[in-house]
């Protein structure tokens, strides 16, 4: 059970996340926290980490480089402080943990409100590559097994004052160099890029698994990066969770999992622990056709609802969030055993487990062919979809 | 005026637009319909919509097969009555008329309830192809400039009951075999594909523009298709008709528009004359960046409410569209003259216009010398970005 | 069981339910149609009915008036028609079955294209009056325990042509002369309104729970009418369908269940027949809360997927929808047997039931008497939510 | 012109806007703020405020208690704040300038996280209270027109830990001690209720028009409030603006209109200044329609986008809100002149302008009387609902 399901504990919003909303100041007084943003509340923040992915079983963390260690004056100070809490956290890993992944913080400083790769400032494109050039370095310094690009602002308030080819342009150089980064100083672990379509933005370029595959194979980067699917960004973007989870896998893409769920009648990103057990086993699903998401996992996404303030709080979330998913893994085994779900689809495609079946999905059955076929056999039979009982038999493993 | 605004009518709307809708049976009780579905009937009908089309003052128009000739017991009769009627629509069409694109209606019949080229049924996805083969066929015969690709039932209902990969993998066989087709008689028209997020289904596969150029790169299919962006389609997917038309005029692949509008409330297709004039001037900006739309046009895929039952409903409709898009286009004239959203927009990216800037854009600027010059600027400036500014010079121009 | 669980057969769905949708002709070729609207058909039909009804275990039907009956040429004729077939089906009703409730079709014939009670033509309006008068009388004579309103016209398509104010005004009236006319009949049934947010109409008078309240209030029927809750209806209106049953019952209003579920990505009423065990679970909650439904019940307003084509899809819609609600009852017997979930709420609230506590929910505390308290207490404690410990708990109940 | 738009600025956005959101910290660096909370700034900020009133050339401003002047540590050192500011406030306003309205901020503070009148804990709702009580005193002082209540915590995140019964009821009491402490001291300023769906909770009990109106009936305050919509809430509950503005009005309780605009793709409140001149000319029919606002008027609850950070920005949101209104206003003046859109209308309803009709009208046509006109009558004639025509019409004016 432990290989198909890597979890990991989010720092930002376990230990970042403040209980803030936009028409409400923070909620969460965690007994660790001292009201400041120093180096020295860092240290204790990270040693808290720790302390709870210990007690909570897991093996791997996911972090913002902004999020654990506090901003300097200027770039070289900042990335003094991020050396000496990243050299704190190595330490407290010890042999077992490790980060699932690392990521960069473009989207919080003012200097990223236009975006950061596709900035429309000279300077923000180069600062951004400043940051992510170190991110990946700590990454991989951590012994981190994957690297993550989510661009919150990469995207558009309005087209009226943006220039959309210009931009995407851009953001394909800045992540072809981050590839040439990461090759040069050997970090082998994924790159991942996790679509979201819009919040910060009204638009964010990579929206969903499709509009991000667009673009990879567009500048040629889709041998490069994966992607990591978050469920609660795939509701947002119109699809369900196992669409996204699906629509990445068969292009082979298919990464990571923000393991997390949104509410249907919400529009914004709610980041819940992901409670239902059905949708977990979608989830699970997709995991298992994938062989699994090595060197990928599921990583925690979910923040306690801003009324949730106690510490016991912290550990409820995410136990229900293993739970959910453990019982979607048991529902798939039993899927998988009772194969009546698999051999319904099967055999619905069946027809083209034929001679004719074979040329067309060789590409060499032309219309001329297929014409004669159609004439021949006169009007087809169309059997039902039988989507009722393939939803009971669903139903039957929860 | 009239070379960027090549207006069409869209027979299925106008001549076959009964009313009805999941609730209710049909309304109009055009004059020249007798109720029924004959030879005869069909004849009438385009003689109907030609004298229409004369008396609206437009020089294209847009049909189904099977909207336009009645079904016969067999393909091949079915055909022969296609063939009687075009051949009366050649000599109606004179030297002036002539169709901006014909399609086949892959979905309205039984037998493709589970999709034509994506069905399940090989029978299906044969008789799909003699079927795209006449229509194609058929307008070539006619004229036509375009032909469309709109998978109203490519794509599914559940995942449940679904190999994705096997049936966007058709879908991708049965496209190459039409261009094929194409290539073999001679038909110089445009192939477009219409995206649309959902219903019938509840995911088409041609989501929106992106996930469709997403297929046509995977397929290696981008040379042979162009888009077909319909504005109601491009806000059931979540985004601005303006943001699908920008995404596919940037990716070289804004062939055409399906001009009409939905309701923002509502969350099906509604196809209504686009009477909106901010609306319409977003449009018709990118149409002007596109440098136009030729051989593509604007086809009314709109009809009229279904409590609009008087004969000149359907004149008013058509003239309000038209009018709306009329006064979009002097709007675009007047923001270029005026030039300042322009200046706007290029102004913003100034910093790029720069040797770094170049060498950026050129690929040639990795991690380490942009971290060099982050380091030597300092924090960068970010100026307002202007967006109240550039929506009062678009409202002045409305 | 089967107190709690009072399930009907909705006739329109299961034998008047043909597949089309707005994209497609209809699918369903039952083997007990001859394709034709005769009343000897109808006859058929309703013997079908009735042995469904037999085999699957139940006791109560739904109706449409002129799904029943087709319609005579003139309105004296329709009833003659309507009379034959009710005639029949009392017969085959025998002792055990009744209709759950009846109700009046006034939105499929063009005559209702603008509405019934709140169609601007006074003609139409007086035509409905007959509907609702025969249809009410009709149940009356079969047993029915209840009769709807679902008011699928009664709204706008645009308000630019309506006169909001004068239309509902006119349902007022309409609804009060249904009330004369049930109790001069003697039917002591229970009128039910069925609220929709939209579809066919842009917007139906009868949004939601809270809105038809809101109109029931204004015009003083709020003791005459109760409400029936279809959960579809209630996603689409930007509610859960809890949401939906709770609103209705903490008013004394829930009146019956159309027992289906809508797909949360989907814009318009797909009426599935509802499978999922957390949302079946809290459906069960109102209902146990409320006492039950009697004599209302669960209408399986729901529909086999226009692809679902083998009698057999029948049944297993209605099993897999019977089923369901049966382990949602289970589920909410586990919940009561282990009371934390009551006792969490209950605690919530424990500061209100104290002297100040009793003072306010009388009405009687005023402002000044409010403030010297806050100024006596300062900063109140505020505990946690713990809303994920009530997510676990209610998870573990499923 | 000035008569019937009267404009007000919002203190809130206008001037303790900053910028951030839930992805980023704040931007705006206003020339006249000192990073502190301080009640020197908020002096300081008082001036700004009536500065930029002056020079917009506005006679209104509108607040909330805690954004004019800082928390002190305990509530009578908040009130000795606020009254300072308020002091300072009055002297500022000379002889023209008065609040539109002021109201409580409830929402912000941790304590009132589970809401405030609707909070479980009985310390927070007499420390709302208390607030309110205050907050009323001061609007009175300061010759404010209106207060207004926005519960946006009065509403909750789960129904799984909430008595939403008892919540309502509370909200009720609340309220109605609010009427009585608005009497007592002799404020005649009207009370208003804002509807919003959602954000920040997952459902506010004042959903939208019509379920604040159904609460208000239920609990005997219809007499005592009006509504302020805010057309971005109206969008996010899923109805056009005009729709919400008419809703209030036909019920004779359109009280204020909170002049902003949403993204229709966008599922939270995005707060834009209306730039849309159709939608605001159907704000103005409404308005128009009503008689005018007085003693309400437009609030300008509109904020600049994250990225605008020039002062000048400011003036442009604002100037640019007004003009948009005013040219609303031009556009109706023009329909009304025309006529021919109202005559359109009353000649829809014009079947009901007679005996029948009045008979009807008056409640005094049973169900017998309409058979029996029905049966005479035979079938109805139903001419076409001339939607487009009505578009066409309205769009002319614009």
């Amino acid at each position: 059970m432990k290989d198909w399901l890597r979890f990991s504990v989010a720092f930002w919003h376990t230990f970042r996340g403040t209980g803030a909303d936009p028409f409400g100041v923070p909620t969460k007084l965690w007994p660790w926290e001292d009201g400041t943003n120093s180096l020295a509340m860092a240290k204790r923040r990270m040693r808290a980490n720790f302390e709870f992915i210990d007690k909570l079983g897991v093996d791997r963390w996911c972090f913002h480089d902004r999020d654990i260690a506090p901003d300097g004056k200027i770039l070289p100070e900042t990335n003094a402080n991020l050396d000496e809490i990243v050299a704190l956290a190595k330490e407290l890993q010890g042999t077992k943990i490790r980060p699932l992944w690392g990521t960069a913080q473009l989207f919080m400083h003012p200097r990223y409100m236009h975006g950061a790769a596709t900035s429309p400032e000279v300077g923000v494109y180069a600062y951004a590559a400043a940051q992510v050039k170190k991110a990946i370095e700590v990454t991989h310094y951590l012994g981190g097994e994957n690297f993550v690009f989510w661009g919150g602002r990469e995207g558009y308030q309005t087209l009226l004052n943006t220039d959309m080819k210009r931009e995407l342009d851009h953001m394909a150089t800045f992540l072809k160099a981050a590839v040439d980064w990461k090759k040069k100083i050997g970090f082998n672990g994924t790159l991942l890029i996790e679509p979201k379509p819009q919040e910060p933005t009204k638009h964010q370029y990579d929206w969903d698994a499709a509009t991000t595959i667009s673009f990879l194979q567009k500048y040629g980067l889709q041998d490069e990066f994966k992607l990591n699917i978050e469920c609660n960004h795939a509701t947002l973007s119109g699809h369900s969770c196992h669409h996204e989870l699906e629509t990445a896998r068969i292009n082979g893409l298919l990464g990571n999992i923000d393991a997390n769920t949104g509410d249907p009648q919400i529009g914004w990103d709610t980041d819940q622990f992901l409670t239902d057990i059905g949708e977990a086993t979608l989830v699970m699903l997709s995991v298992v056709r994938n062989g699994g998401l090595a060197p990928g996992g599921f990583n925690f996404d979910a923040k306690l609802r801003r009324e949730s303030t106690d510490v016991e709080d912290l550990f409820l979330g995410h136990i229900s969030g293993m739970d959910t998913l453990a019982r979607g893994l048991r529902n798939v085994a039993k899927l998988i055993e009772d194969g009546s779900l698999d051999e319904l689809v099967k055999k619905r495609y069946q027809s083209f487990d034929t001679e004719l079946g074979a040329l067309i999905e060789a590409g060499n059955a032309d219309f001329e062919t297929l014409e004669t076929k159609a004439m021949e056999w006169g009007e087809p039979t169309v059997p039902s979809g039988k989507q009722e009982l393939a939803e009971i038999i669903f139903q039957s493993a929860l």
